[in-house]
């Protein structure tokens, strides 16, 4: 997906979001709003949203002077959302499809996003898709080729999301999954240590999808990303890839992909046929089916 | 009230908005959308929103090229709200205190805004308000202020809402009422054709408050209005003002104004003290009561 004309205002709104996260300083949050639009005035329009959000955060952490300005969001994200993992848990393995009911788990968990202005609870996130369908036969081709898959990509999202990915992770035993976050601090998208503090280890080899990038964007960028993560992209019998940002930069990448994510921006929702704050099952790149070419 | 750094996202939507209201032009939304970010760049937040919105549609103006982008929409405001006039006169002439039921009417039809970016239906807005309350106190001194006056300075906000006026003007007869619009369109602003579309001339001499200028503000800038117009805005009895852009630009005015209007940004809102959606009616200026120091 292209950057549109419509994330200029959400970039400044979240640029702004972001400074008062960090200083209570109004003229700190005038030079970043000033930096960003004088930023904005140059950008390529060509480029997925999360291209130019990076720079954007480049920009804001310079002004605000901090490496992380969601620093406190994401961990109060991880402590709050550590408290459902047992319930959520309960819930799957006593549902009459803990696969399915574990998919729609780790989509409620891509409610917890900073990344965009529409903002959705918890709790409601959860409510809305344990009691909503997925789309079946995307959920039912993800059961299969899971079931013939030996690896497995997970590409995460954001912090405390974690948790929610975990209780999926559970129900793909014996697979060989990466669970792959971004190597640097961007906006509350989970790095290593977030993954590690959610136990994903348990369950999966935890990679940083852009290790060596000085910066990382809200989404993995084939272009950002490191050789080791390309081949196991390229290579994996099975691809999943996390909400908003994850789509906008992949959604027309050249093989099979499945997404899972809440709808929360009108023109995503657009893209993907459905109403803003959906939960979303959405199958991409269906004419490069790696794994029945690789049987 | 000054404007704020959460106004810049709010102009930007706004410019957006107003471009693709009269071109299908990709290339000439951006345009409009950096020079606009050129501008805010440079702009002083010690004025009020409607200070910089007045340029901000200059530059939509100029790049569009259009005099008045909005003017479809003004037409299909009108024509829509001439079809409530007799329904709502009638829901009036029936209730058990038509002044206050009226001043309702009055409130509901603000909900009729381009200037924000917070959208509210035109039957959403009269079932909330006619079945909400108003501060009692506030409307009781109103009325007590227009029994004892001679004149009345009605300061307009949009067209269509001009419409939900006349249903209050109607329940001041006997008084001498000026009612105040633009001189130039800006955004759904009412100008004199519209107030005299909507008949306001059976109750009211119709006023443009900025006769003489070039460009026109969402709201009566007393540094752009005319000598006549500052001249009834300090010997009026009573002024009434409606709409976020009028009490933005004068709520911190030395005289005695009752705002009337829906709160549709979060800013002004909190200023008011009251909740997004809400209806509202505000006495500022209390100190310098021109009515009573007169008689």
């Amino acid at each position: 997906m292209k950057t549109s004309l419509d994330c200029i205002p959400c970039f400044l709104s979240q640029s702004l979001e972001a400074s008062r996260m960090v200083s209570d300083d109004r003229e700190v949050h005038e030079k970043v709003l000033k930096k960003v639009m004088n930023y904005l005035q140059n950008i390529s329009f060509d480029f997925p949203p999360p291209f130019v959000s990076r720079k954007v955060h480049e920009i804001i952490r310079r002004e605000v002077g901090s490496k992380d300005p969601y620093k406190t969001a994401k961990e109060k994200s991880n402590i709050v959302t550590r408290g459902y993992y047992e319930k959520l848990n309960k819930i799957v393995d006593e549902s009459q499809d803990p696969f399915i009911c574990s998919l729609k788990v780790a989509i409620a968990g891509n409610a917890i996003d900073f990344g965009t202005m529409n903002r959705i609870g918890i709790d409601e996130a959860i409510e809305r898709v344990l009691n909503s369908e997925l789309d079946s036969s995307t959920c039912e081709r993800l059961r299969k080729d899971i079931e013939r898959a030996e690896s497995i990509l997970y590409l995460a999202d954001n912090a405390g999301e974690t948790y929610f990915d975990k209780v999926l992770l559970a129900q793909l035993e014996g697979k060989e999954i990466t669970y792959v976050v971004k190597a640097n601090p961007i906006i509350n998208d989970a790095t290593v240590e977030d993954a590690l503090l959610a136990g994903i280890d348990e369950h999966a080899e935890i990679l940083a999808g852009d290790e060596g990038q000085e910066s990382s964007a809200p989404a993995i960028i084939l272009d950002y990303s490191s050789e080791r993560f390309r081949k196991k992209f390229w290579d994996a019998d099975v691809v999943i890839a996390k909400g908003q940002g994850n789509y906008e930069a992949l959604s027309e990448v050249n093989r099979k992909i499945y997404f899972l994510l809440m709808a929360k921006c009108r023109l995503v929702a657009e893209d993907l046929g459905c109403e803003v704050g959906c939960p979303v099952i959405k199958l991409k790149g269906e004419g490069n089916d790696t794994l029945h070419s690789k049987r």
